[in-house]
């Protein structure tokens, strides 16, 4: 149930409601946006509607009829801003997070992550924990890789967005990056879901290969269940008939998340297509869909990469694509990149 | 087989390359691109290598390994333009194609052409003869749907597209119709291609919901085989386990299409995903994905529409979606729209 | 619009109904089952059931909410019994059609009819119009593969099953052929299918790669809506991420359509897997699922047949796998093979 | 590697062989089949393959080229038989596990358990971890439905295998569990896997929704890499455009896998379908296909179970699908059920 306040309610009143929903048996959800406070009630069905209407600063409830709650545009209207320091995921701005699939070692990742940070990358994305469909793939540096990436990123001013596989990967990794990924194939893991919802971090929730979406929102809806609603949704890709590409890159996603949920959302092409020279067309493509940000993975030398360079841009390109899909950007009203984004004097052809 | 001749061939080389190739049991096809000229004999495994190579103006013999051959990069490594009088579709200008699913009348027909052709459309689309999955939905105008269609068309110098299900709609299509286009259902209509590749029209293929690239290009070959090289390829959604959009556009196809084939491809977002509301990202992202062009639902009163009515984006909706379509266009080095596409003065935001 | 008659109503009952249906625009369908008269209205919307209830001998109207109407259940619950001269698709017997993919000549048809006829066949199966994806393949013998196929199966008691891809092959096929097939890429070909309507012949309908089974039984109602009721429904796998097996068999289709469906179901497991050594255990499931028939690609020398050799079963492997099924029937209250089915006496083990 | 030694090689030389393996770097697998033993290296790419030839008892090195290992029939030809106490899996006997999709209580769990055990059933399934797809829906009894499961399977002669989705679910489920089950959300939960290979419990490992063969198998290596050799493979169903079944039984996996595995193949056919009358002749499909065993759910009263009940059999469709079943399975020269499988004499219809 979403219990809507008049605007600018005072904080007894608020509180008021809370306790009367707790004491019925009701967990009890807020968020704030822009003087309007959303509360959420979820528990018993035989909800009492009449009592709660009659408090001071109620002024409407409304069945959420989704199967998630929180994750939904019914609930919050307005859509969340996922800030990362001073790097806000769901805003004007267009996010991009660049980086190599694994880390490493630590002159790969600072040759990178100079590259993507000049370009225009506001987060460094790197493996440190990499599940691997064979148990004889290199499965990554671990916790070192983590060190690695933030020592990194502190040099070029980037966040850290990195996987997490494990409740075990959670003490370690709070502690070295910013936004805790969660892979495709633990989408509805929900022991690690579960496990995220009680911290204070950003998590970036892939959808699965085989996931729907409503089945992607109502893994969202764990995290946010536990109280931490600071969700990014990412779409990389779907298995299909399909053979020449890795995936299928299911962009109408974006649109229809956009309608059903209040989440950023953002695309991950390298996974999706799986072929360099496909990447780029499917970034762009990505901004022109509306997507608020991009995670990418970009090497300084991917024919020698350990792990998926065949799908990894060079820096160059990278650099290439940022100008152009700060471009296309523009075009939504959007900015992307270095201060704030593109000069928009600069944006003619 | 390909044979490249040496710059500029006389025309009695060519055809003594011809000759002998037509002696040996061969079909020959060329093509002629900015003073290159391009041969491809098709026939027999046990190709006379040897004696073509001595040939005078003969510089390369280059086997095709792809299964289909006119079609491929391989033969032919330029982009092909196919021209619809004055409208080129797969050179520099993105090419808008637009109109009602279902042709239903005089007065709707003038209002949608109207209206498209001043928002930047080169083509009117509408179906005459509708292939439906049940016998007992409305069929189509048939012969005076294309009349109807051919008339408005003129009237606000559009070109016009229009399905055809079957060689007896050959005739009346040719008279009133500037492309012919198979639908997804007919991609593998071999008949239907063949009499289509005797045609000197071009024809626009759909690609169906399980239609792998590689047979799409095979489809593609069927028309080339038999001389008619003026096809435009068109990827509308693939069947997959999504179920909120009524397909899912697989736009990875235009860069597998580029790197595959020489032929032109566009989009067409709206049977692709099947909700109003979602055509517009869908299309902005064709764009930037590299297609040349799109073919667009539109309608000017799309609730009281026949058929497909609630993916038809309105007149207003269109010619906001063009603007920014010829935005992204620019940034992509394409133009579109109005004499010649957007005038790059006002491509600023 | 069902209308259901009293037992045994006179022929002048129904005659009667049929007027007054006809004369208010609609047009009439019936099924005439043991004793039992089945009508089906089919047209505008405003069905004058008053009318048509008063009749002498109507006990019933019932509308039919599924989008086909004679191909439904609703319409007719007893199973439809399919007959080809002194075969029957549908009933206690289960059928196997068994030939080559494609017609090669006399001879390799010859050894092959002779074979399955002997393992317990009733039909022959082989591809005189060969659908292929490239123009290039081998596109099979045309009318004079037919009258081959009719002479080998004269000779050994068979009846004979060929695929018609086109309006211009239903008037020799009609002469030389007992059942028609639509391949699986023509099932939405609905020129094809309305001539098929026409025609007194069973019909094979095989289900394409991406086709639902709401869209395989409209296609099913063009054939049935035109009066050409002997329609047998055909799953030959779908197009799914499998990558192992050609398609993916749909089993639970055969479930499904007996759910929703009176028209006998048969399933084609050698264009299913594509594996020789997969096609036995597909074919015995499908026994067990329910199926009302096989149709199988047996070749007396698989390695060398034109077409789709590798799918192939040997004749040697068609005869073990003709005593499995039969004794699957069996489980199933079901006959297959010789003399209205193995002997039960030797069912045991 | 693969390295093969001589019928009955002494203890001694066994111990050689995988000393100077494990002194190269190797990690060494052993597997005993009736009087010939397997070893299998995992380790550096340059094999010492001179060195280890020489050694007494071995005869031949063999490289195994699938990406999974222990797993492939490269390694081990001949069918893997977990044993659970008397109950073995993947031997002659079909063997049937059934029971609720949930504990719901004492009572329920014994009356499902007592109805199973006498139709034939030899393992009891019910769920006390749930994984659910919303935070929302009933999440199991945990430890205190694995003691009900104990309880009622002990009285009735039945063994129990139950999911796992957690490390800290393994304790609790080792005492009272005989086989863990890994549902399709955690096929490549690689931190699970990785904690299942050092146990010495049996695991069933379901196929997740869009898991290819490949990584099914590279699932099960991960299991096996650690030590744990018995692993039971279970599909349950792949995700397709269709729509009317809830996943599409993907049966053809049965002789794929039994193509490169020498694991067991079980088959879900209850969460495959979906829909209680479906699930019968998919199961009786999956004996005749070849499947190892059923995993079926079956409630005494399924319009009340809180959990999946419209995909579950009662006690009679179970007893009435098992007699079937047992048949079918005779047809492959397998049995199944009480003592043994179904008395011969009895089989005939």
């Amino acid at each position: 149930m979403k219990i809507s306040m008049a605007p600018r309610p005072t904080e007894e009143q608020i509180q008021e409601v809370r306790r009367k929903l707790l004491s019925a048996g009701y967990s009890v959800h807020r968020m704030d946006r822009e003087g309007e406070t959303l509360l959420c009630a979820l528990g018993p069905a035989d909800f009492p509607e009449e009592a709660i209407r009659r408090l001071p600063g109620v002024t409407e409830i409304t069945k959420i009829t989704k199967s998630f709650k929180l994750a939904s545009r019914q609930f919050c209207a307005s859509d969340t801003h996922v800030a990362v320091g001073d790097v806000v995921v769901g805003g004007r701005e267009v996010i991009l997070m660049a980086g190599p699939c694994a880390v490493e070692g630590e002159d790969q990742v600072n040759r990178i992550a100079e590259g993507v940070a000049q370009a225009g990358a506001k987060v460094m994305r790197g493996g440190a924990f990499k599940p691997r469909s064979s148990p004889y793939s290199f499965q990554g540096l671990g916790v070192e890789g983590l060190k690695i990436l933030r020592k990194a990123a502190d040099t070029f001013g980037l966040k850290v967005v990195s996987e997490v596989m494990d409740i075990s990967h959670l003490e370690p990794a709070c502690r070295y990056v910013d936004i805790l990924q969660v892979g495709a194939r633990n989408v509805q893991n929900f022991t690690l879901l579960n496990a995220l919802s009680l911290l204070d971090k950003p998590v970036l929730l892939k959808r699965g290969p085989a996931t729907t979406i409503e089945e992607l929102l109502n893994s969202a809806e764990y995290i946010m269940a536990g109280g931490n609603y600071k969700v990014i949704l990412c779409e990389r890709g779907i298995r299909t008939f399909n053979t020449y590409t890795r995936n299928t890159l299911d962009l109408s996603a974006v649109p229809v998340l956009k309608e059903l949920t209040h989440l950023p959302v953002i695309i991950d092409p390298s996974h999706a297509v799986g072929i360099r020279k496909m990447v780029a067309p499917m970034a762009r493509a990505s901004i022109a869909a509306g997507a608020d940000g991009l995670i990418l993975e970009v090497h300084h030398d991917p024919d020698s990469a350990l792990c998926d360079g065949q799908q990894s841009l060079t820096l160059d390109q990278f650099r290439v694509l940022t100008v152009e899909c700060a471009r296309i950007a523009l075009v939504l009203g959007r900015t992307l990149g270095p201060e704030g984004g593109l000069d928009t004097k600069k944006a003619g052809p």
